[in-house]
């Protein structure tokens, strides 16, 4: 009645996966990995099979659903094997390389006629911003008018350029942010600080609200991410991500993490945990293959007009009916 | 290979429980329940066997380990039980209703010459403390001199007399005290407040620290613990107990839980995921029968003295050996 | 030696002054009122002397420096006579009720060879402010690169239509944002919220960095006003806004007020304390008239650019050499 | 009408009391100083008239009032010789080096029939103080069971014995604490800490409220001072002492001084704000001569009895009807 899972990439993230699945989700044990670095995927599976290919891996009757971590650009061609053999997926974010590849998974799981493809947008799990919904959800700040992330990374990795403080972390704005107020974005503006970074990014949604987004690359002092919504009756925010607070040599109040792993830890865990629930129950409640094709799609159109005088007008295609 | 867990006792604590028991703990599942009240029991155990009484469930072979979640006074039989059956047992605090009895459970454990009861003290899971632990023992804060706890009930229920503040409430202050410090009670003074709440309550280690305790039994406006240990270089304390921040009608902060219910819900889940994993490895982790007896012998002294005008000597037996 | 200080007008603000001026400020007195309405300035006078006009004021020899309080259509007017009587003034903001108007009073003062008109841009003088400014001034945060602030009030009056969230509440954004930044704004991109409320408005300065603003005009909860600059080496942003926090009825955190009067009274004395200073020492230390003017031009600026799809030039003439 | 203000004694306080005297009060004005060290003197005078000796100083016609912060052995006399010149004073703590004398500055105020001496308990000014005593006096939190306040120095002088930790810092919280609930203190216990430090006192009050404080001589990270207050219906607590919160190297929150002098520059600024305007009407509105003997008086009487199991009885004489 376990639940065996197969990860595919053992790298930061895919270990971890591993990990989870190993010791922390209730109904679900690590089948085994796959990673093209063999060593590698031996450390992560600690004891657990380790798979020649990702395709034996997929196939294996041991293997009930896949965690797709391996390179950005295998994950297409991965998740459309896993709807192939009729697998659960929990696909790392993006769910492709291209808007075009990522349509064409979401036109595979809609031709399967059920959704079994979940995007690693692990915000949504995280209790921080679940509570933001929910009070938002129940009336608790009125209509939303405005939402205002901060994302902050201590520093971008040397071989960043522009577009990708867009594709690769605003992203996860794009996505919470269409999570958080259930509306879609519609318009984006960008503005660029000192050198490119940071970078505010305005969206506005089509039920009008605005969306601004911080996006720093290097801010030096930790990682963090904030986010505050305003409505007609009031505001809800993200405490402050610590646990305590200490005074120490002339200062007093928290630590922030050097990178997202700590900060979203328990949201990794509970993402798990409700996708191997989903893959009991039958539906994915974390981001589908078209939130995963929309956050892309979204990312490549901002980036594309970035530079422009004008706000760029945001299209998607119609959502299809699989999706609600 | 999953662990078959039955829980005795489905009010409020063994019911949750009893949920985390279906649901949440990896490598364990609900094997079955026990209430006086057989609807209760049939209303937790949500299609798992509900067991006719106690005994037989802890005699079950389908029953791997055991919740002890039962009025106060059946907890010393109950935990005996379970040490002759072999079964491992978490047992709701306190040990027993008399220190007495604590101790002869804790008696039949050393005769049995392996641990394997442990007592509800689910502070010790919960990440706020776990956190300054940590801090403290990696030389955070130096060495440790205060600790002031506050303790806030909204109400007391009706039937609460004067010394119940010190055996029901304290209690959790002593324990994670002794936890958080390593150090060992040796004295107690209490001054009662107007009509008798608030108490505070200050204790002495055998290293001489000193630990502060605000007890408030009916604090009004919300349920409320909070932590600070200052030591020869900083101090670390508990963060607001919330997940976000509100900006409401007037005010701005955060809303507090009327119990400790959802306080400490995380807390109790990564106390039965500690447990569960230690019943296979060997040893719990969490409050000890050992830690147990303490806590409870300590607040009968602290009640019994609380009249005096003298401090009150804080005194165990010799900690045997069992317990490290 | 104590300078009279005559107060022109005797509305909120007004009566404020004249209530500073008469209790509140070193080395200065109340020497008298004008006000329209003679039983508002015979309040505000408290004794002191009213005046029949506000030339009358303005001329008196007991009158050393006059505040300028009254109907904004009247500023520019009563700017322009201290100028020619020779006497400090201040002036509340707007300096002048268009942007025309505000730079002839800056060619007067201009003509005069010295500085005498301070304008009332009282958060120069906030003790938040000036300690974000000292931090940043001092390389607390490393090279400013984005400055996010937000202004929220409770409700909008009937009268306001929509460029007067820019004109009348924004335009202290500016002021204050090129004060903090020690830069010039360059252009202006206007988003309006659903129904027009609220806006945010994202500018670039000659430096290169981003001043983002959110401002609501109806924010429900209280009058809020905040403000977070990020730099190469960390941020720095004002603390909540209250001396002290509260628990009560389930909630704890801070109160805000319904309006700025409260939350900028320290702000209004300090100003005035050091606008008399500088009266005897020669130089007005705040907003100066320049200041002033280029607040309101670029508020007008961006009022009048606000529909439009690309972002707004700011252009303003080249500062006169008299404000340095 | 200005007050000529004499400053005697110009160490670190009174040279700030000089400096406010001579710059930040409305009404007044620095009219001379003394101090045995001339060189001292002559820079605090700023331009002031030094003069030769304290009886000089307080006889001058020049001098309206007198502010006496010199060792705190002549207290007693330079307050005596105020009394007899009929001029106010407001004296720093300890109003005298002894209780015995400090009666004897109270007999004699009493026999002057008005109340002329203040002293320097600057608490009772600091805006963060003021706010916790209106919401309290307004009912704000029901009626007051428990207060707590922490007092943290950096470090203690090496001059510093065991009581003078009694002495001279709690001494402050006897008077904010007496000023705060507006009742008697009527027993005290002490618990000391490894090596004599931190001291933890309990007090209770003449209405049964709990007064807890704890004084750490040697808090390393920072000057701290802290109180919360417990009532039926809710709390109260100062807010964190900052302006402003910061990231900066892996750290977020706010920064401490190094001791009282910026945490109390505010308070310290509107004492003698307050102490000015009464110097007019009549009675001073801050710590009474009778207040200042009785926190010394309690003082002396904990600190004699520190060393005692049982709790000490705290007894001043019947409160003289000058004292209202």
């Amino acid at each position: 009645m376990s639940l065996g899972i197969g990860v595919i990439g053992t790298g930061v993230m895919g270990s971890e996966h591993a990990r989870l699945a190993a010791r922390e989700i209730p109904g679900a044990h690590l089948a085994g990995v796959f990673d093209a670095d063999a060593g590698r995927a031996r450390a992560a599976a600690a004891g657990a099979t380790v798979f020649p290919d990702p395709r034996a891996l997929i196939a294996s009757d041991r293997v009930g659903a896949v965690v797709i971590a391996s390179p950005d650009g295998t994950h297409a061609e991965l998740a459309l094997a896993c709807l192939e053999a009729g697998k659960p997926a929990l696909c790392e974010k993006p769910l492709a390389s291209t808007t075009a590849e990522a349509l064409r998974v979401v036109e595979a799981e809609v031709a399967s006629k059920r959704r079994s493809i979940q995007v690693g947008y692990m915000r949504r799990f995280d209790p921080g911003y679940l509570e933001m919904k929910r009070i938002k959800d129940t009336g608790g700040i009125g209509a939303p008018t405005l939402l205002h992330n901060v994302h902050r990374n201590v520093r971008a990795p040397e071989w960043f350029t522009g577009p990708m403080a867009v594709t690769n972390s605003f992203v996860h704005e794009i996505d919470v942010s269409r999570w958080l107020t259930g509306s879609e974005m519609v318009s984006a503006r960008v503005e660029a600080g000192p050198g490119g970074d940071p970078l505010m990014i305005t969206m506005r949604t089509d039920r009008g609200e605005i969306v601004s987004t911080e996006v720093h690359m290097n801010a030096a002092y930790g990682y963090h991410v904030h986010a505050e919504m305003v409505g007609r009756e009031g505001t809800v925010a993200l405490a402050p991500p610590s646990l305590v607070s200490r005074n120490k040599e002339g200062a007093g109040g928290i630590v922030y993490p050097d990178d997202w792993v700590p900060r979203f830890a328990d949201a990794n865990r509970r993402q798990m945990t409700e996708w191997v629930r989903a893959a009991a129950a039958g539906t994915p409640v974390g981001a589908s293959a078209w939130d995963g094709y929309v956050a892309s799609a979204i990312a490549e159109q901002v980036a594309a007009g970035m530079a422009g005088d004008r706000p760029t007008a945001l299209s998607v295609p119609a959502r299809p009916s699989l999706y609600g």
